[in-house]
């Protein structure tokens, strides 16, 4: 490809075809309950998300591609392509070739996608056609593609369905299509995806075997391909991989059936369980089939899990997955910090599976969940920098962790198993698409940034300006720029927890916001929105039955969660130092030091030091959890011990009897 | 082999050379501190440690040749010796197979020595001569015994020795060979040991290349081969493997190097690292090896490690191994209930190396953590009817744990990676080995067992029987048969933590009795010796550094730790319901329904139930940790939350703001 033809791909977004180019559009028939609003209707132009769009072009995603020439992924690829070279075998920890690194081109993909979506960008136009070419040319006559088992694995296509991850890969193929279809008009990766899943419905459609991919994904992606493309087999066999599963296919796998969610069919499982991806992926899955299909039991069924889950199985953090052995849910309330697993695709996942939740349903308390993942559990995942990550999101490390703790330390340019990064790229390049939606009624604003809104309201035009400092700051500003002349209703959601908020009209009084804001009114060019939520910090004492964290507090304030690191205690002491009363209150203060406008949290807390028979005094900082490990890495905790009236549980010292362990 | 071949092999015993039929026989120019007494010297007969070794001889074992027969392991080996049959491929949850079953074998084969030397029993040793014919007709000329290698490998050996586990097979039929020799004077076993220990001595000796196994486990052996041959290349191998390790031989692997202790030289390294029973079996061997070559440094490098894992990487129950994922150690102070790991067979590896130390030192505190394992981690690996396991044992098991949590249920009578049984079988089969040591002064008893003890002292014969119903009475008497006319010491060690514990000599005053009592005396037979241990119930809070029990405490009874498990409570009520106030008194009380003699706490404790807003009273029943799940395999705490003053943390049900996670 040429510069030329960069140039042209990008020119082409002013052509975009009408429909949205959104997320989890709609297809015919559907029954959900909001219409999202895609990329071209909802712009992030500054403050916090701004920030992070902005690092995520100019640095995130040139540092993939980089990662993805240097570390062969894309170059195993160029191989299938018959272009030459020597395939790249990164392995796991069992000494196993990963067979699915081409998802790792295919996420990036996608992610430029969306970002030639928000402006053309020459450079990483000329890099992402590279990339296209490479697949071009590595996808066969037959339309298979997975450089994996045509270069290393005898190119006999679903031989290995529990492990090999081919129909995962032609997921995230279809997935990068959709957003270059939809935010540029451009159909090469389309055709190559359409093609590729023609190959899965032969082997593995209705008049194929029966089969299912031991890691979700693909189900979600026929459905959109369908809604792309209006193709019924597609959403036939998004409908077929859902309901084969749970009846024993994958067999009993390394890990039992639950692994990977084969032990219960989709409709019937009461909780999630296994591989946290792979359920949440398969639930997002099963979300889009029941909603294009009208099947609500199943819709009924996902909600179940998800409401079973954040209440039982969550990190306050929004991460999940308790069990690194298996990347795993753990039971009920088992919610170790230390060894919390929360891999960063398991947020991004959730939040793909709360959004498509909150369509089909409306309710807020899924885009409260989306809020409370992306601001922590989520974002912790990337550095302020934009080029260092994290797999593994824990809550707590140890001061005192040795050096012989491998693999969980400092975040990482890259990862031989690289699933997170580009899925941060994608999922940072199209966060303005989960901001707001619409219905008959009117737009609905779930989270709050910076950002244009533009919909169709009533038969006309709607255009918003909403300006804010959230999540710094509570005040919400929306302007109404352009407005038909109907009444229709601006619906704003306030997260829950904070009683104080209040919202106010033009020059009219602030009342009380709870829960959703909704206001009915005529609108008109020049009306103002007020919106003051209230985000006062608190010291929340943890669940009684998460054993991990009894007698802990967590310091939050608004949707933020924070934590205290080694870096901003006085030497000689650590995290693990720190107890805090829960009757104080945290004082917030700025962090300018760590990022423009940050607010920590400043708050006292006591130490006992061995041998002295009452408390210190220990000044304590609080950052945002997300923002930890961002100057050198070292200890870190978000749940801090609660001080307690009784001196019973307090003064043994090593070797005193009283402590047995 | 018939059974007059039986026959005369248990009729061996009486005609064993001297020497004495011991574990870890100090050699020529040792510098440890006491000389065990071999199984013809101490002989348990009666009590709590004889009936676990009846069960042991009349069910587990025969057991244990049941299922080596049934899953096809001593079938391995009969098609290694051309014997005809089919390889059985167990597999690991990666999908790779098992290379080291052969030591299953090998550890029943070192039970069924000890054992024979407790008495004959022809059908046993029927069992042990089939499998000793069998392993006899598996080694190849040159030496190399491996069914794994042989049948399936290609035969070529050491070619994979980071995971190959060659070396450590042939170290435990080293141990096994020298338990029949030591016992029964039986070399069928020491033969085939010598030739496949100077077959790694050729590959990897002085004069063979630089190699060192994955899994450490001949190094001890090999000591002991010294020992028992006085052929010096075998300590000189031994020193060499544990020379060469740490210095980068074995590479990343999967973990890291510190997974099989290769990140620092072994007279370096200063804590324990990676997994468990790697390190334990490494440091036991580096005692042995310390100890016979004098070299003090590399001892005292042990005993730091030692000293650090039992104050910050221990549990209560003696239980090692804080992580499934490696099977490893975790930072200090990770010590989660729910998920230990702390595999059985570390528990007996925890065992062998304190063993090694208090011979090393004479220090009680590494008799302590013997008592402590034994009595609690480590029994809890077995049923009380003897052939049921646990591979892993936790301290926690939830009442909410779902069906999808997969290979931690119910004790299973064997495991597709055996190591733990047979460990447990040979482990309680030379159990008396572990009781009593003798030096110049005298005799130290360190283990309380209804037993005779029989040693040289002061150039005559000390006989002594010991009466005890411990660990369920305090009471110990220790009868004078037989005494040289010369003054020796009797020294009785005292568990740490009760300080009203008394010894009393004939019908003399009893006196405080503390830590050691040591009694120098011109004993002559028919003296009695009366040591009253007091064992009062304890309510022990969690260290306050240990994230995951915090707030919670432990119960426990002489050297007992309880638990509290589903079977014992009201209908409707959960183990996750319990809390206990700090200051109470548990009350002991009989649990013959659990086994005869067996001694139960019973105390008050309280139940908040959701939506009550004051706690009610719930009578809680605990047992001993090791004895859960013998009945229904349900729910289990070890830990037990603490009634706290605040109500702060405690009313907020589920959806309550105050519940983040």
């Amino acid at each position: 490809m040429t510069r030329e033809g960069v140039v042209e791909a990008g020119a082409r977004h002013a052509g975009t075809p009408g429909g949205g180019a959104s997320l989890v559009r709609p297809g015919a028939g559907s029954i959900g309950r909001l219409t999202p609003l895609g990329a071209e209707q909802v712009r992030i132009s500054g403050g916090f998300w701004g920030e992070r769009q902005a690092t995520n072009r100019a640095r995130t995603i040139p540092h993939g591609f980089d990662r993805l020439q240097a570390t062969g992924t894309l170059g195993n690829l160029r191989l299938a392509a018959g272009m030459g070279g020597k395939y790249a075998a990164l392995t796991d920890s069992s000494g196993a070739q990963f067979p699915f690194l081409d998802t790792d081109v295919y996420k990036w993909l996608e992610a430029v996608g969306w970002e030639l979506g928000h402006g053309a960008d020459p450079e990483m136009a000329a890099m992402a056609d590279e990339a296209i070419a490479i697949i071009a040319g590595a996808q066969r006559d037959d339309g298979y593609i997975n450089s994996f088992v045509q270069v290393l694995g005898g190119g006999a296509p679903f031989k290995d369905l529990e492990w090999g991850h081919e129909l995962y890969c032609i997921g995230h193929l279809i997935q990068a299509a959709i957003a270059w279809q939809r935010t540029l008009g451009d159909g090469r990766l389309l055709e190559i995806a359409m093609r590729a899943a023609d190959a899965v419905n032969l082997a593995l459609g209705p008049r194929g075997r029966d089969g299912i991919d031991g890691h979700p994904e693909i189900e979600m992606a026929l459905v959109e391909l369908w809604r792309e493309t209006g193709e019924r087999r597609y959403l036939t066999l998004a409908t077929r991989q859902i309901e084969l599963r749970g009846r024993g296919l994958l067999g009993e796998g390394r890990f039992g059936p639950a692994y990977w969610q084969d032990h219960m069919p989709v409709r019937e499982a009461p909780t999630v369980a296994g591989h946290a991806v792979r359920q949440l992926y398969l639930d997002a899955g099963a979300v889009d089939v029941a909603v294009a299909t009208g099947d609500r039991p199943l819709l009924a069924a996902v909600i179940r899990r998800w409401t079973d889950m954040v209440a039982t199985r969550a990190y306050v953090t929004g991460g999940l997955g308790s069990r690194h052995r298996d990347e795993a849910f753990g039971d009920p309330y088992e919610l170790p910090p230390d060894r919390a697993y929360a891999e960063t695709c398991a947020a991004i996942a959730s939040v793909m599976l709360s959004w498509r939740l909150l369509l089909a349903t409306g309710e807020a308390r899924f885009a409260d969940q989306i809020e409370r993942t992306a601001f922590n559990g989520l974002l912790s995942g990337l550095s302020l920098d934009g080029t260092h990550f994290f797999y593994v999101n824990p809550l707590q490390r140890r001061s005192s962790r040795s050096a012989t703790t491998h693999g969980d330390g400092a975040r990482q340019p890259w990862y031989p198993c690289a699933c997170c990064p580009p899925n941060l790229m994608r999922f940072l390049a199209s966060w303005e698409q989960y901001l707001a939606t619409a219905d008959d009624a009117g737009i609905q604003v779930h989270q709050y940034a910076t950002s244009g809104i533009e919909a169709t309201v009533r038969g006309g035009t709607v255009r918003l300006a909403v300006e804010t400092e959230y999540p710094w700051s509570g005040r919400v500003v929306v302007r109404v720029l352009d407005a038909p002349g109907a009444e229709w209703a601006l619906s704003l959601r306030v997260p829950p927890g904070s009683t104080a908020s209040t919202v106010a009209v033009n020059d009219g009084t602030a009342t009380r916001a709870d829960r959703v804001a909704r206001l009915d009114r005529s609108w008109v060019a020049g009306d103002t929105v007020t919106l003051d939520l209230a985000l006062q910090a608190t010291v929340t004492p943890s669940d009684r039955r998460i054993d991990a964290t009894r007698g802990c507090v967590v310091l939050e304030r608004g949707p933020i969660v924070y934590a205290i690191e080694t870096a901003d205690l006085s030497s000689g002491t650590h995290v693990e130092d720190g107890e805090v009363n829960p009757g104080v209150t945290p004082v917030p203060e700025p962090r300018d030091d760590l990022a423009p406008a940050m607010v920590g949290l400043a708050l006292p807390g006591v130490v006992h030091r061995p041998g002295s028979p009452s408390a210190e005094a220990l000044p304590l900082r609080a950052i945002p959890y997300y923002a930890w490990a961002n100057r050198r890495a070292d200890a870190m905790r978000v749940w801090i011990p609660a001080t307690t009236r009784s001196a019973r549980d307090r003064d043994g010292g090593p070797g005193d009897p009283g402590v047995p362990d």
